[in-house]
């Protein structure tokens, strides 16, 4: 059994009920629309934020139905951010099939994005609990502050560790903390459980996305994408913003240079990555996701023991390993 | 006092907070976000929206501070649609300012739209209201799905009004409907009455939509596009659709390969506007829109007699007679 069938185990069940229910949660009569989620349903990932979902609820006491349908409309959220993504950074490919604007358009994307978006909100309405629905609503203006904010750090070239942090937690920990926040509220948890729970989401979520940006620094055909390509759009991630920090290397100001001239030749990228590794900026990014690891363990024991309790340990292990 | 101000007279001091409100409803420490807020400021439009509530809620009885927070989200949704409609439509103008994405870029655009869309809904929450958010979120949807259903019906070249009218619904009239269906409910309207105000606001919103349509149709400098923009998008609207269908002209047959082949020069486009007025195309959408017309002033006429009830049916004459 591999890891991720193991942290699944214990709640297979409950993630088929999710399965069924996202499949049939987005359809309509206007055929191009229909296309277009047949698309997103054929490029479907892995499932990470349903499962980080079903395995708190669990863990809290009880997957409900009101966490099914939170696993489904938090997807939703997450496939609707995605597809604007897609428009934003130009992607031509998501998980190894074509995105949606390169197969349909970005006018479309646009508003298929839109529509998910919308989907995702009104699911969220019918658990008619006030809290849930403001969490969902904020997240969709948060993870929308993120990238704008993404995109001005990369173009402005700020090369500042608690700003590329402010980023990812905006862009990703905000999410991840959401699905676990949800979670814990939809087994009816007491407010302290709900709060331990946000924290270990957060956590996660930092980790998550300290793992993603490592991954730009070695080629990985499964990925999809090419070694450096947040390096080429100006997106400065952690193992090189601690090297130029750090570094007492005579080479330090020419690599300045070349981020704030965006003069990312590949030869230049090439070199980037090379003094990014060179300078321990991988081992840096690995400490701080061993950090993040070891504050949300913490949280963790503060929760009943439990297999969904450990399968949530075995996940926070799985985002720190994984390959892809 | 023209007509606008004589419409706006009864509800003068809620526009006073509706304007206060609404410049003080988006705010960001990212930068480059606050710089396309305050663009989207400077080009801020009629407000038909907010005033259309606002006078709703006082003809039910009376504005509430519901209300104003109802008006000021409805327009944040209707200008989060907007910058998507530009990005999609590649506006360049807009109330003959630039327009948002002509100004940053279509990525920022597609965020922003994102970023004003989820700060509609999150007001829309504190109203603590489930109906109203259910209609604020649905209406999401719907206005996405009713923008890629014009984009399948303009691209397919279907030539069918039932179809142009579900468009026009989807895209205009459920938004003015959910203006005075929530202006209604926050004023605390019977469930009769806010059915009622709900009607009368689809009525007017079919006439708007038929209204703008009908520009397209003559020269306006004052709406910043030239005659036959729809047309060479493929938008076939009611009155060329209506010529297309009852003429007996010899010319139809061509005109219709000429849409179907989207041969649209300027030569073709003069044609078919020329087909569209001398076959009746102008006097038969005039006709439709008295006609919602006649069936929304009967809706008033189940209100009691006010100052503002008489507004709303200015306002509706005045959407019918309006230069631009």
């Amino acid at each position: 059994m591999n890891i991720k069938n193991k942290i699944e185990e214990s709640v297979a069940e409950e993630l088929k009920c999710f399965n069924d229910e996202f499949a049939d949660a987005l359809k309509s009569d206007t055929r191009r629309l229909q296309a277009a989620i047949d698309h997103i349903h054929q490029s479907s990932g892995k499932h990470i934020r349903p499962l980080l979902l079903l395995l708190t609820a669990k863990a809290c006491g009880a997957v409900t139905e009101h966490s099914i349908n939170a696993a489904v409309f938090l997807e939703l959220l997450h496939t609707a951010t995605l597809i604007h993504d897609d428009v934003v950074d130009e992607t031509k490919q998501r998980r190894g099939v074509p995105s949606l604007n390169a197969v349909f358009d970005n006018r479309i994307s646009v508003l298929v994005g839109d529509y998910v978006l919308s989907t995702a909100l009104i699911r969220s309405i019918q658990t008619r609990d006030l809290r849930i629905i403001a969490i969902v609503s904020a997240l969709g203006r948060d993870l929308a502050d993120g990238e704008i904010k993404q995109l001005e750090t990369a173009e402005e070239s700020i090369l500042d560790e608690a700003c590329y942090l402010q980023v990812i937690k905006k862009k990703t920990a905000m999410l991840l903390s959401a699905c676990t926040e949800v979670g814990a509220i939809t087994s009816a948890a007491s407010d302290d459980v709900v709060e331990i729970c946000r924290s270990f989401g957060e956590y996660l979520g930092y980790a998550f996305q300290i793992k993603d940006d490592i991954f730009d620094y070695y080629f990985d055909a499964n990925i999809g994408k090419p070694t450096g390509n947040d390096i080429r759009e100006g997106k400065v991630t952690l193992p090189l913003l601690y090297a130029l920090k750090h570094s007492k290397s005579e080479e330090t100001d020419a690599l300045l240079q070349i981020i704030l001239n965006k003069d990312f030749t590949a030869t230049n990228i090439d070199r980037l990555i090379a003094f990014a590794k060179a300078e321990g900026g991988i081992e840096y990014a690995t400490q701080k996701m061993q950090y993040y690891h070891d504050k949300a363990i913490a949280c963790l024991e503060q929760l009943p023991m439990s297999d969904a309790r450990e399968a949530l340990k075995l996940l926070f292990e799985y985002v720190i390993i994984r390959k892809k």
